[in-house]
């Protein structure tokens, strides 16, 4: 099945915004098995559209389209659509009864009028979720799909009307499937290295993909049996790097601890809150997380932590020393069962040549759990804090999974 | 002048990769008064790619192509263009020796001889950041200019070799000039009132573009003084919501904070930390940022902030007497000057009939400054979060500035 997308809006084109439907898209076909043979970024002009969606219904089965379905008279995808076809435009009652509704006690703009036009032997695809409908228009042998662009809009069509629709005219019927592992601590050049040392079976294709920290492995192929045994494989060689296929970093961690019944603190200062903020993310990290102590002056980690003024004036901020005694202050002020604390040099300025930027030491104290450790990143100053929360949490998801 | 671009890889069309190289061209464009008419995203094949690049010849001035230019046999920019302009490909004996300086010890592998590979008659664009050249090519009246699309070596290419050559092609001698202004605390739509309401000088074309919680308005024309005038009117309607045209919010509080000579720390608990790492994202914070207590549980707002227990009993943790003894309690443990809390809820769970999912109460405290303040928000968990971030910091940008 040939499947091509056009989005279509200024916006896409003077850098305001950034096309994000064709990801969206993309990935979407792409765990059905489809893929997409070409996006097309296009301007509001009505003969440029119109000429260009019948040079795709030549070529394409499905041709997708986003944007220039609003109100105003800027929006012309309609319009392009009904020209490409050569049909007229009709106006739908139950698009405009539907527009009527959700206007309530206002009465609709005469422009809002535009958007209940369907090209003739079309078929709205009603939207509970704005004013806009969808489009399925057939131009010859090419199904045309069209969708608002508004990203909340594009996703609701996407999944109530868009796949589904696709699903429906066929298309392969040799379903791919798709298993994607989660890896933190290590890179992707040496996955890579992992990976092809690894004998995995005949026709799995591998992809990779960064999502700092973590690094993915995705398989694919026609048969889950092949897959399985190459998830297998892959889990034994690269061992507790291995995090997890359907939980990330942190749900992983936070689903260790309240496994468990422990609960979690941070002592933090590089970072500045960054790690509370990445587990916080997560709904219901109540359960787990009581809080951080963001240390960013070193007067708060003497005078909260309580950090020996010695160590901060010998040793200095970034040390294991100081690591050690702002996990075992945030342990003792949190009264948290374990305590993880982040102290480095995320840069651009501040480095030294002993203590160069990119330079992290952590501390770890809990139950069975009294550890500190020093690390270098590359990069700069947002992917050494992202790097340096992942192997925080990251340490914590090993030291749990090694315990009975 | 009619500039299109090709983006090149299939990463683009399976949604492993979002096509930001786009926005970055389109906007470098649009500052320079240039516009992009089409961007075109294309799998790595070689009829494919030669096919369209000979259309694009026929009806653009300059075609910018991105991606395909690595050393392996799925890299066919190179053969595309050859192939589109129907001339031989020849090796270039600077780039090759580029190469090999830069493989330094190591001996370069034989497909690194592919990149030395430039169409006849065209230019390599020597690279400092990679072994791929770019490439320029005359095609009948159409400039082809393409560059690696690893994003660091296309930024670097961009700035060093393209821009400068679309300037030398001359194209529209009218420079346009941009200002951008930043709000905080106005939405888009009540902007967009207030911005059709002033009396603005003719000439001036104005875009809107959000980036929680700033929006953004951009002024744009041939005419500086124009723009000014725009500016100033601009200026005087919006009053206080004005943050700055070349600070972000951040920023502008951390500069305001350091030409007083004041600290600056927090006490957080919906936001579990997000303010600390909006703040420590801006390199230098340390100057005014002295931290940030993290109390998500309650008993760390006890234990730790010092709220009483009977405001967390009977008015509960989301309350404007809690946000004041958070505020008052982080300026007495953090010891700084002013000091703001943020506690509420986030959602997407905890929401009561009283207090619904976005309900978020605040707390500032500091020399002449005591208030508290409670809001509603809509949207989902991160743009709660966020958007009480942000008032966080404008509350106290707004009072600063109120001061003499």
């Amino acid at each position: 099945m040939r499947i091509e997308l056009f989005t279509v809006g200024d916006e896409l084109l003077d850098g305001v915004v950034t096309n994000t439907h064709a990801t969206t898209i993309g990935r979407a076909l792409d765990d059905r098995g489809l893929s997409l043979d070409r996006v097309t970024t296009l301007r509001d002009d009505l003969p440029l559209l119109a000429r260009e969606f019948a040079a795709a219904a030549a070529r394409s089965d499905v041709c997708l389209i986003t944007g220039g379905l609003g109100p105003t008279a800027d929006d012309l995808t309609v319009d392009a659509l009904a020209a490409a076809a050569r049909v007229a435009l009709v106006e739908d009652a139950q698009v405009w009864q539907d527009i009527v509704r959700i206007f309530g006690e206002r009465t609709p703009a005469p422009q809002n009028r535009r958007q209940a036009r369907i090209p003739e032997g079309g078929r709205a695809l009603r939207s509970e979720v704005g004013t806009a409908p969808g489009i399925e228009l057939r131009v010859g042998g090419c199904t045309f799909l069209a969708v608002p662009g508004v990203p909340r809009e594009m996703s609701w069509h996407l999944d109530r009307h868009v796949l589904p629709a696709i699903d429906a005219l066929g298309g392969d019927t040799t379903r791919r499937h798709t298993r994607t592992l989660r890896f933190v601590g290590i890179g992707e050049s040496d996955l890579e290295v992992l990976v092809q040392s690894a004998s995995l079976p005949a026709g799995v294709e591998i992809g990779y993909r960064t999502t700092m920290p973590e690094n993915h492995v995705r398989l694919r192929g026609t048969d889950p049996e092949a897959l399985q045994v190459a998830v297998d494989v892959l889990r034994a060689v690269t061992g507790d790097r291995f995090v997890s296929e359907d939980l990330d970093l942190v749900e992983a961690v936070l689903g260790q601890l309240r496994a468990r019944g422990l609960t979690l603190g941070a002592a933090e200062s590089c970072t500045g809150g960054l790690l509370g903020a990445l587990i916080t993310d997560v709904p219901g990290a109540s359960s787990v997380f009581v809080g951080s102590i963001v240390s960013y002056a070193d007067r708060v980690k003497a005078g909260v932590l309580g950090v020996d003024e010695a160590i901060l004036a010998d040793e200095g901020a970034v040390s294991e020393a100081c690591a050690a005694a702002m996990a075992r202050g945030a342990r003792a002020t949190l009264g948290c069962d374990i305590a993880v604390s982040i102290t480095g040099i995320a840069g651009p300025d501040g480095g030294t040549p002993d203590k160069p930027v990119g330079t992290v030491c952590f501390g770890w104290q809990g139950p069975d759990l009294d550890r500190v450790q020093t690390r270098r990143y590359r990069g700069d100053r947002d992917r050494v804090r992202r790097m340096a929360a992942g192997h925080a949490l990251d340490t914590i998801r090993r030291h749990l999974q090694r315990l009975p």
